[in-house]
């Protein structure tokens, strides 16, 4: 198995991103679960919320598979009729299929778009693909921009801190991670300006590595860690421009549970408007010091 | 005075490393002290300290200026005779004539070598040229070897989040403020492995801005809390190779004042050993879950 992995990166490096091993402690977190949920922050929040997610663009970032997958699924059934779907991801076999199940489900019959951009986020190119879609995409009785930052690597987890050496590695791990992730939202937020009526929510998928350093992991927990403060400036400038709902949700285990919202971190309490994520969010204090 | 700057910035992207705004709730800590004191965490901890340096070769990054040239003062005073300071920054003349200081200095007569390595730290073989440097200034009958982190540049703090749409400017500012610091560390480790008789010590200085989120301040806090991140990492490793003691040190303001030693914070209780930083850093709880 771990010959067959190690094939698997030597043939695709990137690959990497869809194998992912638990950080030690959350091992017995998540072995004391079951694995049949399949709840994501959406379906946690939909049972409490007193509005759903109105006529929405909604961009999601890895959307091909696990996570993403999963959140894209529950966007589609949480939006209302006359909205868009973006799915981004590299794989365009993985994100057509998603596409074709989600035009065939009750959303789809009842009007949903849904677009795929085959696109790598750590390239230019890509992102601007990713741009261009969504404005295609977006529509003028549209109410809600959504950006969901969900596309991580993991990085390799087998090696010390001590052994990374060779800064093209690091540089295009933090590139992918890091870099891509501010300048999509920042990209996305000049291409759908704040005017009245349109509400901009933009998420990151955040994780316990943010919070915690694990052995083995420096690659993404220096990403995710990164990550969570770069969203965090972001949340505190929305303040003065009063143009973005900033939240950050703690991933504990891709596509498998979400067990406990009481582990959804937010980034600041003053920053939660009457969204579809408050219920989830708001009675949460964060553990990060504001 | 900001059309200078834009100019200085213009004519040399990396100028803006040197000018140095205080966030905004620094402004107040700043005015509320006399900027008369010159301490750094060395004078902080000699004043307190049981033992020294002891014979170490000492690496000191960003060390042409600000906190970084009052670190390598402050060293060269605390390391014993036989010991060996190596000063990287990129600009050469301030660097040779803080070399030729020292040289005249007590320590420099009595026999400290200081080597200048003249390195743009987001470079590849700037990286290279200091392991060189480092590896041909130590000799057998040192005891410890020191590695400080300091070099950082600032970014563009006169924008918001949301204007970084540009990857090759986020790129190359994690490259030289986060990349280099894991590979420059990294590569330090592995040109002197662990051995009985020697001491390895990895300070990383770290920021307010590496637990808070500032305004138009999204490349500092990001890289400031990508490093942080990082170093913790380094530090639960080094429990389990036992190699290295990592300390991240809270810095206040460039080479004015080190207020208040419980403003330092440390990585993780259990990795101070017994040296000059002990009395500085191990009474305090870090802020920060570990």
């Amino acid at each position: 198995m771990a010959m067959r992995r190690q094939a698997e990166l030597k043939e695709n490096p990137r690959r990497r991103r869809t194998i992912r091993p638990l950080p030690p402690d959350e091992k017995h977190f998540a072995s004391s679960h079951t694995h049949t949920q399949t709840h994501t922050l959406f379906t946690m929040a939909a049972s409490e919320r007193t509005t759903d997610l109105g006529r929405a663009l909604c961009i999601i970032t890895g959307a091909s598979r696990g996570f993403g997958r999963t959140v894209a699924r529950d966007v589609a059934r949480l939006v209302e009729p006359g909205s868009a779907l973006v799915l981004v991801a590299r794989s365009g076999d993985e994100l057509r299929a998603l596409q074709a199940e989600l035009v065939q489900s009750e959303a789809g019959r009842a009007g949903l778009v849904v677009e795929c951009a085959v696109a790598d986020l750590g390239d230019v190119d890509g992102l601007e693909s990713v741009v261009r879609t969504s404005e295609k995409a977006f529509a003028k009785h549209m109410d809600h921009v959504l950006l969901v930052n969900n596309a991580a690597s993991l990085g390799d987890v087998s090696r010390y801190a001590k052994s990374f050496t060779n800064m093209a590695e690091v540089d295009s791990y933090l590139s992918l991670n890091v870099s891509s992730s501010l300048c999509l939202t920042a990209k996305i937020l000049q291409a759908f300006p704040q005017r009245p009526g349109l509400r901009r929510t933009v998420i990151n998928v955040s994780s316990l590595c943010a919070l915690q350093p694990f052995r083995s992991w420096v690659l993404y927990c220096t990403g995710k860690a990164a990550r969570e403060m770069m969203f965090r400036v972001l949340a505190e400038e929305s303040q003065t421009s009063g143009c973005s709902t900033i939240l950050q949700g703690l991933w504990i285990r891709t596509c498998r549970c979400w067990p406990d919202p009481k582990q959804l971190i937010p980034v600041s309490g003053n920053h939660f408007q009457t969204c579809f994520l408050r219920a989830s969010f708001s009675p949460v204090k964060s553990p990060v010091p504001n």
